[in-house]
């Protein structure tokens, strides 16, 4: 058998690492819960005609295979790349199981065929809410799934989060407006704007016939942010100056509801979660089936994660029409990849327990057993040292784990004493009433 | 694209069902960590060279490949069908990172090719703990694990259960005494008591050679069995009447230790958590790398499940030796299935809000968004009504989900008041102070 080696793009932490990633996940789940999200799961699995639906997404595919297959036996399934496919069709599936609107979250991993890179990975974790609809879909919830995810990443022990956001119907009104006639084909070359620049994004409009007035009606589009409703006036000031086409009314509704519908998401927005969003009008996202809001995240100090957080308003969840819903995706793994390779944070220690209960000698392990049953009839995280070794042994045992308390049963069978092993300072102690300071109980999330 | 429809094999759960699944595994994690087992997940996928070790195993294994795979490609990576050969791979890879004797726990999905039948699934969760040494792992681990299984498996709303153990020691010493040579091979045959009854097994092992003298003596040993240490006569007093090899003082002592050590985990076990174990000459459990004591679990009434919680000890965790431990497993998508799909439970409600906060028209939505945040301030879960529609359709929309309390916010802008909608009980309330009843904080699980 080979070397045991890591396999690249599979991320894999140490127990003490997990733990940062444990508590980032409950600490997620729990906002989401808060907000009235509920939990589904869905199998990993999807038949490929579903999955390969989105033609470029195709090549990042699993296909699963049986080992023992017979020739020319094809594969049917394969794993899930993303959260929203097996999300659409579970709700296609489920419709009669579900309340709506359905406010659901869904906290699992995908998998991907890319070529792994720095903060790329071949299998990680997503963490997504969506609130979808079975006819409309109030548009409040634009700006709710974007409070709810501001205030879930707030709660992490990071630095300040920016939510970048824009609508997609001012940005379809404006293209529109300007001559443009294939507004997802404009929106996937100004998507390149930080990778080609102004002027790579301004030769793809062209080279795909827009015109250079159009392109760069387009690219002065892009300059505008701000955060509050003050880009409306600077969006309708470059409207007056550069709309070309003849009839205008249709698009000129269009970007006006646009502008109305992101002046409510980044007001909204800040006013629950003050200093948050951004209107920033060259946020494109690559994704033809966003029809509103859409939505990028950044981390202070970090931006070359790319966005952590990113997602959209859409008229139709399932590929035959219908179920509107908005919903944004936390890229778990990339952050917490992030957090615990940059030293932005550690675990408190690596293991559960907050005392270990020391051993007399082996006849007596029952006696210390039964002092740790007590103590976590309380929830109190323990455990019973593994040997009856020298207590020096026994205080290194703990040591070594961070667990910051060793509990010394006395000769006669009584309780005994606990002893702090950092500050040294030992306490007769009994096992039905004595608490770890609430730091302590449990292993947390610290910055080093 | 094909209409939607359930996968053979891959169960998925309603939300409410999510619900208690999700509560099984938090309890069952739970009782873990206050025993100081610490988690990490592995990743999905193993090299195809280590997964198709155990060559019976090999059939059942997912491979992966790529959709736009290469012509004569060949799989490399293929999915987990346990929690065991990742976890022995990982405390080879990761063994300057754990602190030994590490213990830990895993609760991930794994998958298995097999043909789907009732409470059998090609995608499901188990939940493992194990205790692993570097060097030598004391016998009280033994009765440890199943301590802890016994107590998971006890906080679950289930029926009782009995915890059926054995020891390989007694049965290889026993076994030898008799004259059989490969004992691996008998106790494959052994195994299959339940399948093809006493005759058959005779038959099976008669054909293997045995003699018999022999399989009869091993068939009387099956019928052993004890909930405390009472066993150990009966089975010095068939060893006294059996035995016919002429050099037995090996065997012998094998048993001895066999016995002694079965005593211990029996007596162990029925004194930490009363009435769950049972010393059972029959159980085999299959896999040849046990070498201690083996343990198998039964859900009363519903022993059809086949066990429910399997596992034992092992000198070797690694192909090439070392890692003497001690491990079990919960087959917990099983017994979730059984739990939802029997009526046992069900979920208190189908969603995490404790209350609806009504909304009195669209333009104070923002009153009671901010009513709502300060419920969530105070850790209680809450959602804010979808539309400003009557006060009847917003308590039916409560209803629908079983939330058990609308907030009515008054219409001068003060809290106003919240109503348990099942009593119809209303009353003014401060969003400040107020607290839902504790059973109605969060879904729970309940017997119907």
């Amino acid at each position: 058998m080979a070397r045991v080696r890591p396999l690249s793009g599979y991320p894999e932490w140490t127990p003490s690492q997990r733990i940062v990633e444990s508590e980032v996940l409950s600490s997620i789940s729990e906002v989401f819960s808060l907000h009235g999200f509920g939990e589904i799961q869905t199998r990993a699995v999807e038949p490929l005609d579903r999955l390969a639906g989105k033609s470029d997404a195709a090549k990042e595919i699993y296909t699963l295979g049986r080992l023992n297959a017979e020739e020319g036996e094809e594969a049917k399934l394969g794993l899930h790349f993303d959260l929203t496919v097996p999300f659409a069709r579970y709700v296609e599936e489920f419709q009669n199981d579900i309340a709506f609107p359905f406010r659901r979250y869904q906290i699992q991993k995908v998998w991907r065929g890319e070529r792994p890179q720095e903060g790329r990975f071949r299998e990680f974790y997503q963490a997504d809410i969506d609130v979808v609809a079975r006819e409309t879909l109030p548009a409040h919830f634009e700006t709710e799934v974007a409070v709810v995810m501001a205030r879930a990443l707030g709660a992490l022990p990071l630095p300040g989060v920016t939510m970048r956001v824009n609508n997609r119907q001012l940005v379809e009104g404006f293209y529109r407006g300007v001559g443009i006639e294939d507004v997802a084909d404009a929106l996937r070359s100004v998507d390149k704007l930080d990778k080609i620049g102004p002027d790579g994004v301004r030769a793809e409009l062209t080279a795909k016939g827009v015109s250079e007035t159009a392109a760069d009606a387009v690219l002065e589009l892009a300059r505008i942010s701000s955060p509050d409703g003050g880009f409306a006036a600077a969006v309708e000031d470059l409207w007056a100056s550069t709309t070309t086409v003849a009839d205008i009314e249709g698009p000129q509704e269009q970007l006006k509801a646009g502008i109305a519908s992101l002046v409510e998401l980044v007001e909204g927005v800040n006013e629950a979660v003050p200093g948050t969003a951004v209107a920033d009008l060259r946020i494109a996202r690559g994704l033809d089936y966003y029809t509103g809001s859409v939505y990028e995240t950044f981390l202070e100090g970090h931006e070359d994660l790319g966005s952590i957080c990113s997602g959209g308003r859409y008229d139709s969840l399932v590929a035959g029409g219908g179920f509107p819903g908005v919903g944004m995706s936390i890229g778990v793994s990339r952050l917490v990849s992030r957090m615990v390779g940059s030293g932005l944070v550690e675990a408190s220690r690596a293991v559960p327990s907050a005392v270990v209960v020391a051993v007399n000698d082996e006849d007596s392990r029952g006696v210390s057993a039964r002092i740790a049953d007590r103590l976590r009839a309380r929830g109190i995280a323990c455990e019973v040292a593994p040997k009856a070794a020298k207590f020096g042994k026994q205080i290194q045992f703990a040591d070594k784990r961070g667990i910051p308390f060793v509990w010394f049963p006395a000769a006669d069978g009584t309780d005994g004493e606990v002893k702090d092993i950092r500050s040294g300072e030992q306490v007769p102690a009994d096992a039905d009433a004595w608490e770890p300071p609430a730091a302590d109980a449990r292993p947390s999330i610290v910055r080093p």
